[in-house]
C-alpha cells in the first residue's frame, strides 16, 4: 500500500463530467489498494470571473481581500470532488488549505508555505478516506488564508507530498508530460520518461509551460520525485527527479521556446564605469526582468547595451530610460518588440563539447539569424526573430536528433 | 459613539451597483461616529447556483461537503463588500463565520450557534475597521465548516450583537419592515413602527416571510433589540423589542397569511384511547409537520380528525397513513390541498375579550367560510379556501382598523 499525493488542474476539473472523471481515476487509484491525498485547483476561469467580480468594486483591489476571494474557487472543488467520490461509494472528505494545515508567511496573492501540520488530514488517512485538498491556498499566523500565487496547486501537492512523506506525486495536467518541443511547432517532438529537476527548472525558465519553477525547486529541495501526466487519458507521463548518471548520456534533453519576448538596444551610452549597473538598477526598480545581456564597447568613449525583457514590459523600459540617459550624460534606446528565445537543455552539456557549435550549425542552415546569445551550464539560449521561432525549433530538434530518443 | 450591527441579506449585495450602495450606507453609518459590524449574505442566487452544481456530480451531496461548498458563497460577498469600503476609503477586513469565532454544535446544514468568541474582530473593531462578517456559517469543534440553515444570516447578526453587547442591530432586507398584513393583497397595509418578539413570532409562524422564527427566538431570549428595514431607502423601520405595557393597547398587531397550506381529513378512525397518538406519531416520524388539530368524535364509536400540514406534505401524510389504520383497525383519509391560514396577532388579546367574535363576524360578512380555528395566547388562525385567502385577509385588516394605525 502507498500514499499517493495526486493533483488536478483546473481544466481537469472544468465541468461535473471532469469532476466525475477524475473521481473515476482517484476510486481506480484506490481499488489497487493506495491511500489517497487528492490536491485540486479552482475549476478553470473561474479565478478569472471573481477577479472581474472584485475589479467592479474597486479597481485595485486589497491583497488581503483578493485572498479571501480567490479561495473560494477551490474551497468549491473539493466539496464537488467529495460529493462525486461519494457517488462512487468511496468515502472522501475534503479540506480547505487552512484545515489541511498549510501555514504560509504573511505575503497575500504570493505566500510563501513555512510549514504543513496535517494531523487532521493523517486520521482520515489511516480511517480509509480519500483526502482532497484545496490547492493554491494556506493559512497565514494571523489566521487570515493566503493563496500561493501562479502555479500554487502544483506547489501545495509537492509540499504535501514531501510532508507526507508520499510514496508517489502525481501531477495531473491536459498534456500527457514535458515534451522534446512544443508539439504544435513540432510534430516529431517526444515525450519524455525523464528529467531532472534542473532540467526542467530551465525549460520553465525558458516558455515550456507545463509547470512554474518554484514547484520544481520545491521539489527539487526537498527531493519529492513526481510524474507529470494527464488527466484526460491513461499514458504514463513524464518523470521529474534528481539527475542521475546515465540522464548525462542524453546532451540535449529539449528544446523550449519563447515568444513572447523584446529586444531594447541602448546606443551611445557613454562607456564608463557604473553606467550598466545604473541602467540595470532603474529597470530592476521599475519591476522590469531583464534575460541576455550583452555589451559592445564601440569606439568614441561610448557603449552599446542589448537586453530581451518580456514583450509586455518593452514600453515599461522605454519609458523608464531617458531620466538614466540623463543622469548618465547620454544614450538612446530602440526596442524591438518581435523577439522569440529558443533555448537548449540538458544535463549532459555539461560533459559535452560541441554543443554550441552544433545549435548555430543548425540554425545557419535554416537561415535563421542569431540576434543574441546567452548560456549557463546545462542551457543555451538564442534570441532570433519571432518569424522564424518555429522553424529553429524544428531545425534545432532535428539537429539534436530529439525525435530518436 | 455606538456599536451597530448591521446585516445586508442576498438582494441587497446581488450585484456590484448593490454592493457599492451597501458600502455607500455603511460609510454614512461610520461617518456618523459609530463602530461597525456587518454580517452579509450569499449574493442572491448563488445558493441555487451552488446547490445545482452539487446535485450535478451527486444527487444526494453529504451534509458536510454542502457545508464545505456554500461557504463559498458569503466568502464571495465578505471580500467584495471589504473591497467596495476600500474603494470609498473606508478601512474594513473581512472575516468568514470560522474567523469570527462562531461555534456550532456538529449538526451540518443546520448547525445551532454555541458560542462566539470574537476575539480577532474585537481588535480589528478598537483598530476603526468596519469588520464584514460571512453570515450563515461557523465552525465546530471538529474544525468542520458548518452552515445555520434557512435564515442563518439574520442569526449571525443578531448573535453577534448579543456577544458584542452592540447598541443597534439592523436587519436590511428588501422590504420597508414589517407590515400590518401583506402590501401586496392589502394595499393599505400599514408598516409597523413597533412590534413585540412574541408577536413577530407569532406572524413568522404564521406565513409572514419577513425573518425565519428561530432568529426571533435567539432575539428574545438574548434580549437583543433589533430593526427591520430596507437597504434601497432611507426609510426608518420596524423595531422588535421586547414587549412592553402600552404595546397592549393594540389589540391586533397584522394579519399573516399562508398560502401553501392543505387540509387532511382523517374518517372512520376508532374512538378509542392512544389513536389520535398513533396517528399523529407516524405522522411525525415521517417528518410531516403537523398543525390545527381538531377532533370531532362522531356517532358509532368512531371519530374524525383533521389537521393541517404544508401543502407539499399532502401527499406524504396520505401515503403513511393506511399502515396506521391497519394498526388501529380502521380508517380513511381524503387530503385537500386548496387551504390557506389567516392568523391575526396581537399581544393586546391577553387582555381584550371580543378578538375571535369580531374575526368571525368580519369573514361571515366577506362570506368566507371558516374550515379549522386554532387559538393561541396572541394568535388566533382560521384555515380557509386558498381562493378567498386574499379577500379574507383584506376584511379582517378593515374589521380590525389596521390601516389606521
Amino acid at each position: 500500500m502507498a500514499l499517493i499525493v495526486q493533483k488536478y488542474g483546473g481544466t481537469s476539473v472544468g465541468d461535473p463530467d471532469r469532476i466525475r472523471n477524475v473521481a473515476a481515476r482517484i476510486k481506480a487509484a484506490r481499488s489497487e489498494g493506495h491511500q489517497l491525498v487528492v490536491v485540486v485547483s479552482a475549476r478553470a476561469g473561474v479565478t478569472n470571473e471573481l477577479i472581474a467580480r472584485a475589479k467592479a468594486v474597486n479597481p485595485r483591489p486589497d491583497t488581503r481581500e483578493m485572498d479571501m476571494l480567490l479561495a473560494v474557487g477551490e474551497q468549491e472543488t473539493i466539496a464537488l470532488t467529495a460529493m462525486a467520490l461519494h457517488a462512487l461509494d468511496v468515502p472522501a472528505v475534503s479540506y480547505t488549505g487552512s484545515q489541511a494545515g498549510i501555514l504560509t508567511d504573511v505575503t497575500h496573492t504570493k505566500a510563501k508555505i513555512k510549514n504543513i501540520v496535517p494531523t487532521a488530514l493523517r486520521d482520515d488517512l489511516k480511517a480509509g478516506k480519500v483526502v482532497i485538498v484545496a490547492g493554491f491556498q494556506g493559512i497565514n499566523e494571523k489566521g487570515q488564508i493566503t493563496t500561493l500565487g501562479r502555479g500554487g496547486s502544483d506547489l501545495t501537492a509537492i509540499a504535501l507530498a514531501a510532508a507526507l512523506k508520499a510514496d508517489k506525486c502525481e501531477i495531473y495536467t491536459d498534456v500527457d508530460g514535458v515534451y522534446t518541443a512544443d508539439p504544435r511547432a513540432v510534430p516529431d517532438a517526444r515525450k519524455l520518461d525523464e528529467i531532472s529537476y534542473d532540467e526542467m527548472l530551465e525549460l520553465a525558465g525558458s516558455g515550456s509551460k507545463v509547470m512554474q519553477s518554484r514547484s520544481v525547486e520545491f521539489a527539487k529541495t526537498y527531493g519529492v520525485v513526481f510524474e507529470v501526466r494527464s488527466s484526460f487519458n491513461l499514458n504514463p507521463g513524464t518523470i521529474v527527479k534528481e539527475e542521475v548518471a546515465y540522464m548525462e548520456k542524453v546532451v540535449v534533453r529539449g528544446v523550449a521556446v519563447d515568444k513572447d519576448q523584446a529586444k531594447v538596444v541602448i546606443s551611445q551610452l557613454p562607456d564608463k564605469p557604473g553606467t550598466a549597473a545604473l541602467v540595470l538598477g532603474a529597470l530592476g526598480d521599475a519591476g522590469i526582468n531583464v534575460d541576455m545581456i550583452v555589451q559592445n564597447v564601440g569606439h568614441g568613449g561610448v557603449a552599446e547595451l542589448t537586453f530581451t525583457v518580456p514583450k509586455d514590459d518593452a514600453h515599461a523600459a522605454v519609458k523608464v530610460l531617458p531620466a538614466v540617459f540623463a543622469k548618465a550624460g547620454g544614450g538612446q534606446v530602440v526596442a524591438y518588440d518581435n523577439i522569440a528565445k529558443v533555448s537548449v537543455v540538458g544535463v549532459g552539456m555539461r560533459s559535452h563539447a560541441g554543443v554550441a557549435a552544433t545549435l548555430f550549425r543548425a540554425l545557419a542552415d535554416a537561415n535563421v539569424n542569431i540576434e543574441l546569445i546567452s548560456t549557463s551550464e546545462i542551457k543555451i539560449t538564442v534570441a532570433v526573430d519571432r518569424a522564424k521561432a518555429d522553424e529553429a525549433q524544428r531545425a534545432v530538434h532535428r539537429a539534436f536528433k530529439l525525435d530518436r530518443g
